[in-house]
């Protein structure tokens, strides 16, 4: 399997990791999204002071208003976030005068 | 570094890989994308019969028509494939009878 394999893959597994857990086991309860930050996006969680933030994020992705987050509506949250790095990454890039 | 933080970082390291190469070194131009997707996703590109496959994808993400994709448009492309290979895993898991 290739880099961008196996990373495709890995989402799908700890998506699936979490949500299997209680109630609906296809999808993620805000409960289970909060365990999934803690272990799995510790350093994001460490930049949000808000409190509310793994609420705020259901309320966002929340499309079919169900309160849980199915993997459809996971995937833009690492999507979004991924984004956000990579600027990161190419600020930091630039900085260091790489091409 | 967690599995899903790896799994973000690859996907920024596997499209500055390609990108860096001729032109644009931030963007993925129509040669660039097909050999990120002839070495990095050749299962998918396997399913894929027709030949324009490539062009078709490029011309589908590139929302702002530069012919190039940034990585914000590359991202969506990657999003939308992960969710197809989660609905065939979730059909897999279900027929395996697992929890």
């Amino acid at each position: 399997m290739t880099e961008l394999e196996k990373s495709m893959e890995s989402m799908i597994t700890v998506f699936h990791h979490y949500a299997k857990e209680g109630g609906n086991k296809t999808t993620l309860s805000k409960k289970e999204l909060k365990k999934l930050m803690e272990a799995e996006l510790p350093n994001f969680l460490k930049t949000q002071k808000n409190p509310d933030t793994v609420e705020r994020i259901i309320k966002d992705l929340d499309q079919n208003k169900d309160d849980e987050l199915d993997f459809e509506e996971f995937v833009p949250f690492v999507a979004g976030l991924t984004i956000a790095c990579e600027k990161h990454y190419a600020l930091h890039h630039d900085k260091k005068g790489k091409k």
